[in-house]
C-alpha cells in the first residue's frame, strides 16, 4: 500500500534567514512540509538541520542543549551529532545504530539556509536559486535585515499571486500600482515556459510613477512619465526573483534618470494551509540613503498587507469547497504552467519512489 | 456517484434585515446553509445574492466593489452582473459564457430579505411566510428593528425548543414562564400537522401574569389572573410565528384588558454547527410607549440567553456523540412530525435531483 | 460491525477531588474516558455519577437541580433517580421504562472519588488503589487539600515520564533532580513486573540534597550527604505511589535525621489527548510546621510545569506524526511492560464484549 506526496522532496526549499537560528538562541523550532524540523548552529558555526523529534519518546529536540557539534534532548539525555546518531545515552553504555533522528543538507548563501527535503545523494548546491543582489550590498542595497512574514495559506496561492500582475491595478491601485490602467495597458511579454518555473516581462508605459516609487525620488521627478518594467522568474517550488526598471519615456539613454529595484520572495510551505515568506527590496540607487529602503519597507509591507487579506480569504474559501474549480483566462497561463511542472516532479517522484504506508505495532499511545 | 444533499434547497430561507445589508456597506457576506454568499444592494435599490467566491481565483467577491447594478472583484478586476455572469477581464476582450458565478432569487418581505436555494425556476415569492405585523406598524408594534442573533447550533436544536413549550416552565421561571406550573397545567391542543410544518394552540388558564408580561401591563392589573393562550405556527425550514393573547379568567369579553403579542423568530442554518437567528416581539396596545418594547426586548432577550445556554450544550454533546438516540414522549409529536416532513422533503430532492460527486482535474492547490 | 475499544472499561478510575464536587455546588461535569459525566452529592451526602446528557434531548444535567436525591433536568424537567431512571415526566403519566441514562458505581477514599467504568456487576471496590497516607493526617501531612492539573497531553504520556526517573537529572537539574549525574549514577533496582502494573526502587547514592529538599531541612542538613531512594508502584490505568527516602550515607541507624515523603499522582483519561491529573505530596516529619507542605508544593509545581513542558511537546508532535516508532532502551522495561498489560486487558474486553457499531434511525439533528 502506498500514499501519494504532498511535496516534491527533492528540492531546495528556502529554510530560514541566518538572523532567525541566532535570534532564536542557535536552535530554530520550525516546520517545513508538514516535517516539524530544528535548524540549530554548531560551536563551530555549521548549521545543521535534524527532524525535531527524539527517536526515543518524541520529545523536541528543540527543547534540547547545544553541546559542541552535537545537541542532547533534554528529557532523558540522549545526544545527537550532526548525522542524527545518538552517541551518547546516560546510564546506558551500548547504543543501537538504529537510534537516530533523519539529517537534512542544509546551506547557507546571502544569509538564507537552504534546506534539501529529499535524497541527501542527490544535494547540489549549485541548484540553490541564490540571489546575488542579497550579497552585493555595494550595488543593491536592502532591508537591514531580510523580513519574514507568515501566512495562513498554501505557498501556491501566494505563487499565484505573484504570476499575474494585473492583480496590482486593483489590489494595490493606491500603492505599488499606482492606477487601474495597469490591469488594462500592460502586456505579458516574453513568457518563458521553463522546465522549472516560468519567466516574464511585463511594459507599463507612459504613466506617472506609481506611490511606492513617487516616495524615494526627487520632487523633480515626480511628474515625469516613465516606462516600467517588471521582469520576474518564478522557479519551483516558490522562488520569486524580480527586476524592476524606471525609465522617462522614450530616453532610455538618460542613464541618470533610470532607476532600478531587485526584489526576492521565496514561498516555503509549513503546512497545507500555511506558508514561510521571505522577502527583501533592494535599491540600486542613492544606497547610502538610509531613509529610502525605510520607506521602501512601510510601502511593500502595505502592499503585502493588500495580499495577505485576498490570499487568506481565498485559502478560507478554498478549504470549504475543495472541489472548486477555477476558471481559467489568459493571463492564468504563468500560472497554469507552473502548476503542471510541479505536478510533473511530484509525479515522477512518487512513481520513482513509492511512500509506503507502514503498520505500527510499537505506538507510545 | 452521488451525495446526499443536508438542506433542502427549493425553499425560501430567511437571509439577513435589510438594515444588515446597510450596514454591511451594501455588501453583506453571509454564510447559508454551508455556501458562502453575498448579499449587495446595487445603485438602484435591487437587492442581489451571489455566490461570494469569484469563479476565477476564489477570492470573495464581498471584498469588490459595487459598480452600479454590477459589483467588481478587487483581484484581477472581473465584473459581476446581478445574473452572475462576467462581463469584464480587464485586459482580456473575449469572455468565455462559462465565466459567471452562481445568481439566487431574493426577495424583500417586511424588512426581511429571503433567498431561494434551490432551482430559480422553482422560486415564488407567494411561497414566502411572510408575517403581515412586520408591515403593520400602527397596529402591531415591534423593535427600532428586527434583531438578529448567532447561535452555535444546529438550526434544528432552536426549532425543537419551540416545538415545545413546556420548556418555558424551567428555562424560563422566572422570565416568560412564570411558574413550573405551566409544564403541569397547559395541554397542547389543536396540533395541526401540516404538509410544510405544524401549528399548535397551547393554553395555560388562570395564573397571574408572568414576568415579562407584568412588566408592561399597568400595577392595577398585576394581580389579575389571565388565561394565556400561544397558537403558534412552525414552517419548514425554520419559520416561527406566534401570536400570544391575555385575557382575564372567564372575562374574555373584557376587551380593555386582553393584550396581544405577535412573534416571529426565523431560524437559518449558517453551517450544520450554526445558526443565524432573525426575531422581532411586536405587541398590540399602547403602541406608542416606546418603553414597553424596550422593556420586551430586554425580557425576551434574557430568555433567549437562558435557551442559548442549552442548546448550545446540547449541540457539544451531539456532536461528541452523533450516535445518541434521543428517547421521545407525547410532547414531542410536534417536532417529531416537523423532523419527518423535512426529511421527506429532502428525500424527494435527492432523488429527483441527485448531486453528483465530481472529480476536480484543475485545482488551484 | 464492531469497534474497537480505546479505554479499558471494567477498570477504577479517580474521578474527582471531593473538594471539587462541592465547589461545583454539589454538581461537577467531568468528561472521564471520552464519556461526558455528572457528579452529583444527594442531599444524604452520597455521590452519584451518570452520564452528563438527558436521555430526552441531550440536554447537560450538569445544568439541572439536585432535588433529594434525584436531579431534575432543566430543560423539560425529566427527574432522574440515582440509578439513572427517570422517575418524573412534567404533564405526563406514563414513563417508559426505557427512559434513563446509565449509572457508573462510585466510591470515596481519602477524599477522592473513584468512578467504575465497566459492567456494575463486576466493580469492587477492594480494588481501588487506595493510598492509606491520605488518611493518615498525623503521620503524613499533605497539603490542605489534594491538587488538580489538566494536561493536554494523553495520559500516557505522563504514566510514561513517571515510569522512568532517569528524566529527572535533565527535566529537573534545578528543581527535584539536584544534578545530572542522577541519570548516570542511579540503577533501576528489584523491578517487579505485574499483572496490572509495576513496582520499581531507584536509589542514588552519596549526594548532596537535591533543591527542594533542602529547602525543608535545618541549616545543618545541607551539607550532609546522603543516600535517596525512590520506591514507587504504577497500576493501571495510572495509579503512581510513591516512598521516599533520604538517610545520611552509611548511617542508616541514624533515626533522627531520616526524612521521607509519600507521593500520589492519579492520571485519568479525560480524553485521548487531555488528562486529569491528581496529586498530592505528603511529608513525615515536622507535620505541624506549616511552611513544610507550602514550599514543597512550590517546589513540586515547578518541577511538575517542566514536566508539562515536555510532555505536551511530545503530544503535539505524536499528533502531527501518528506513525511514530518510538526507539526504545534500557530504561524503558518498566513502562513498556505497563503498556503491555494496559494492551493484554483492552484486548481481552474486546473479545469478550464486543462494542456494537448502531445505525441511528432517529437522529435529532
Amino acid at each position: 500500500m502506498t500514499a501519494e506526496r504532498y511535496y516534491v522532496e527533492n528540492m531546495w526549499y528556502a529554510a530560514a534567514w541566518e538572523w532567525e537560528v541566532a535570534e532564536a538562541d542557535n536552535k530554530l523550532a520550525r516546520t517545513i512540509c508538514d516535517v516539524p524540523l530544528l535548524f540549530y548552529k554548531t560551536e563551530n558555526g555549521d548549521y545543521v538541520g535534524l527532524d525535531n523529534r527524539c527517536c526515543h519518546r518524541s520529545a523536541p529536540l528543540s527543547l534540547g542543549r547545544i553541546e559542541g557539534n552535537c545537541i542532547r534532548c533534554m528529557y532523558h539525555g540522549l545526544l545527537f551529532n550532526p548525522a542524527g546518531q545518538v552517541v551518547e545515552i546516560p546510564g546506558q553504555s551500548q547504543i543501537s545504530s538504529g537510534m537516530k533522528v533523519r539529517s537534512y543538507p542544509l546551506s547557507a548563501k546571502g544569509g538564507m539556509i537552504w534546506i534539501w527535503m529529499g535524497d541527501p545523494e542527490q544535494a547540489n548546491e549549485e541548484d540553490i536559486y541564490d540571489f546575488p543582489p542579497l550579497s552585493q550590498p555595494d550595488q543593491w542595497r536592502g532591508f537591514e535585515r531580510g523580513d519574514y512574514l507568515h501566512y495562513d495559506a498554501n505557498w501556491l496561492l501566494i505563487v499565484d499571486n505573484l504570476a499575474d500582475f494585473s492583480h496590482v491595478a486593483f489590489v494595490h491601485a493606491s500603492t505599488l500600482g499606482g492606477s487601474e490602467a495597469y490591469a488594462y495597458n500592460t502586456n505579458i511579454e516574453n513568457l518563458n515556459k521553463l522546465d522549472n518555473g516560468f519567466s516574464v516581462e511585463r511594459w507599463h508605459r507612459d504613466s506617472l510613477p506609481p506611490p511606492y516609487h513617487r516616495k524615494v525620488i526627487p520632487e523633480s521627478e515626480q511628474g515625469v512619465k516613465l516606462d516600467r518594467c517588471n521582469s520576474m522568474a518564478m522557479y519551483l517550488p516558490g522562488i520569486f526573483l524580480m527586476e524592476t526598471l524606471y525609465q522617462p519615456v522614450g530616453e532610455a539613454a538618460a542613464q541618470g534618470q533610470r532607476r532600478e529595484y531587485r526584489n526576492c520572495q521565496f514561498m516555503t510551505p509549513e503546512t497545507r494551509n500555511t506558508t514561510h515568506f521571505f522577502w527583501d527590496y533592494l535599491h540600486g540607487f542613492d544606497q547610502q540613503n538610509p531613509a529610502i529602503r525605510v520607506s521602501l519597507k512601510e510601502s511593500l509591507m502595505q502592499g503585502f498587507m493588500e495580499d495577505k487579506v485576498i490570499i487568506e480569504a481565498q485559502q478560507k474559501l478554498l478549504e470549504l469547497s475543495p472541489e472548486f474549480e477555477p476558471k481559467a483566462f489568459t493571463a492564468d497561463r504563468a500560472f497554469s504552467h507552473f502548476r503542471s511542472r510541479w505536478k510533473a516532479k511530484l509525479e515522477a517522484e512518487n512513481e520513482a519512489n513509492p511512500v509506503a504506508l507502514k503498520d505500527n505495532p510499537r505506538r507510545i499511545l
